[in-house]
């Protein structure tokens, strides 16, 4: 499955690390630019301006404008849910769940993703230019929310034009947006789709994330984060943080049924430190390929959010109290396997919604995948998110085509 | 319980970092020094010499020789089992289980333990002088395996005039060595404890170590293993890799308990990258105060021969053959929190011995404390330990100290 042999030395460069340009401030998609009048209030106390916000949709919206889905994407996600990805030439994130006649049917439904506030792919974060100085934002940029990257997809959807959102879904950091967006604005949301994820981050989650933004900060060609005007990059960290962080994204039995002790294009142990072992090839290469598409302080930013969110912190202490009453519909799906976001995490939400008097679906699929199962093929997921979203059409009015009579 | 607050800045240096001098060429303990013409075959196929393995004692060797327990430790461990640490001035790292009265009982018992081939304390490993060039090994040390480490062992009881142990016992990496034992020397072995350890490294288990190898090669202070030549220290890539590992010796549910999402002297999130949660300030001073102790390369040797451990590989695959006919009664022990070797690896242990016919019994502490629970006060675990000795104790004649008549 793994065809490259020596990863760290094949690492491939499409395009220059270390700019400020690029995909931070022009990204290869859709962009709605705000005027610098138009700041963005962050938990933090700044105002953000100007602010960008890098986007791509799918589908069509319906002339009620009643048919759109938001996809809320996961810590290193973007925009490029279902289309060609610009920088790695990949398939899109959720290519396999996004598209006509998929379960997400954009023959259907109009699809709305963004890349996140503090991100590296076209919205406002710490690698785009910082008008005030003409210089990447590094971490002069400020530190950001879950609740403020919900927020600017607000903004964006005022735009559009788009009042409220049939529903909106992600997993990982990207459920956490869509428990935000449903707590936040409960009348924008229909129906919301929580996937993998959890309501706070717990103690052993903070606990990866700082071994990964420490591993960054330790490379010394991070530059207390100015490396991009110092025209250098913290590949070596990055990618540290990186293969740290893969291992949490699969189960164990993920990591033994694909690699088990198997050793990479040899016979015995060379008595080295060599990749021997296939999983070690693995992570080496996962290390080296995320780095020629992700940025370091974004990483860190992101990582962030994710640490700092507790959404029932924000309701006194009560998550049932964030969705008191909730006029949206849930679906909360969660993976066996998944010892990230574990299913007692999923539970806890279930908990609170039921408390809150929302109308809920609690789907836990089998899978030995992991995390990662929410971006994999998954024939019981993809059928769940077929069903609830095919219902809340049904309920919505929408048509089976985007173009058919509401 | 961590008045640290700033541990990144406050690392203290009890002893010179970077120098091939101290612990590692003249440890603070007994030592035996073989002659060059004594060489260790290893099996890389490399013939090591001369060889000095750092030890430590406790308890008096009674007239017939037969009370000796050989405990091994685990990956950074050393042969400072229950006494002062000499370069951390903290207690030894298993204290509690070891002393007069205990339940490894010094009265009753002539306790060894041994610095590990490849270690840093004192026994021959990376950071020794190496003799030919009068420079540190570094990298030019062998890969050593942890039959290698077991038959360094051997080799210091031959000299201590010791032919069969009464018990050898030891969790983790230090299980490994007790399997080791039990399959290589069976008749030196009267009774083996392996706690919480397997039978063989997990791909999971060599992808948390890789990511720790990886984190101490990216530090340029590295220098490709040189480091001590040169005057520097990768410690920011040991303790990153350091961080990486503390996690997965605790369990999720420990961490909740002992941290959950508390600040760090603080009321509120400062928006910044601080160290705002206690596990964030935990893991830093887990990281900085590792690196006080323990010599990157070493870190790399030892994980290196964890990741090489398959007991069955070297049994054409079956661990029952490993045991088979053993003369050795086995006690078992795995925690149920213990995620790093868990439980069912223990199974798989057992199961073998059981096919092999061996005398054996398991049991699985409650214990919500994870893999490191074998290191703390679980007084199931320690009452255990103390019958299953007593009994092996009775069963060979040994009295209630180890002056008593035979």
């Amino acid at each position: 499955m793994f065809e490259i042999t020596n990863p760290l030395k094949s690492i491939s460069r499409r395009q220059p690390r270390g700019a400020p340009s690029g995909e931070a401030d022009n990204p290869q998609s859709p962009v709605l630019r705000l005027p610098e009048t138009e700041a963005l209030a962050l938990d933090s106390g700044v105002s953000l301006a100007p602010l960008q916000i890098a986007y791509q949709t799918y589908g069509t919206l319906n002339a009620a404008r009643s048919n759109a889905i938001l996809l809320c994407h996961a810590l290193t996600g973007d925009q490029h849910v279902a289309n060609t990805h610009p920088v790695t030439g990949k398939k899109g994130w959720w290519a396999t769940m996004v598209g006509p006649g998929k379960p997400i049917d954009t023959n259907r439904y109009f699809v709305i993703a963004t890349n996140v506030l503090g991100g590296c792919m076209g919205t406002t974060g710490p690698a785009a230019t910082n008008p005030a100085t003409g210089r990447a934002y590094g971490l002069d940029f400020p530190v950001v929310t879950i609740r403020d990257m919900v927020r600017a997809q607000a903004l964006l959807l005022d735009n559009l034009g788009i009042e409220q959102l049939l529903c909106v879904a992600g997993g990982s950091m990207g459920g956490m947006q869509v428990l935000q967006w449903a707590a936040s604005y409960p009348e924008r949301v229909f129906a919301a789709m929580p996937i993998a994820t959890a309501s706070r981050h717990s103690s052993q989650n903070i606990a990866f994330h700082e071994v990964g933004r420490q591993a960054i900060m330790a490379d010394p060609n991070w530059r207390g984060g100015r490396y991009l005007d110092e025209g250098v990059s913290p590949t070596k960290g990055l990618a540290v943080a990186r293969m740290a962080a893969h291992i949490t994204y699969l189960s164990e039995q993920a990591l033994q049924n694909k690699f088990g002790r198997n050793l990479q294009n040899r016979d015995a142990h060379t008595f080295s430190f060599d990749a021997d072992f296939q999983v070690e090839n693995y992570l080496r290469y996962q290390g080296s390929s995320f780095v020629d598409r992700f940025d370091a302080n974004s990483y860190l930013y992101v990582t962030r959010a994710c640490d700092y969110f507790d959404l029932a912190a924000d309701y006194d202490g009560s998550l049932a109290r964030a969705f008191q009453n909730t006029p949206t519909r849930f679906c909360v799906i969660s993976f066996t396997s998944d010892w990230l976001y574990p299913t007692s995490a999923s539970r806890a939400i279930v908990h609170a919604l039921n408390a809150g008097g929302a109308s809920v679906s609690f789907v836990e699929i089998q899978s030995d995948k992991g995390h990662d199962a929410f971006l994999l093929e998954e024939p019981d997921f993809h059928a769940t998110t077929r069903g609830f979203l095919s219902a809340a059409a049904e309920a919505r009015g929408i048509g089976h085509s985007a173009t058919e009579a509401a």
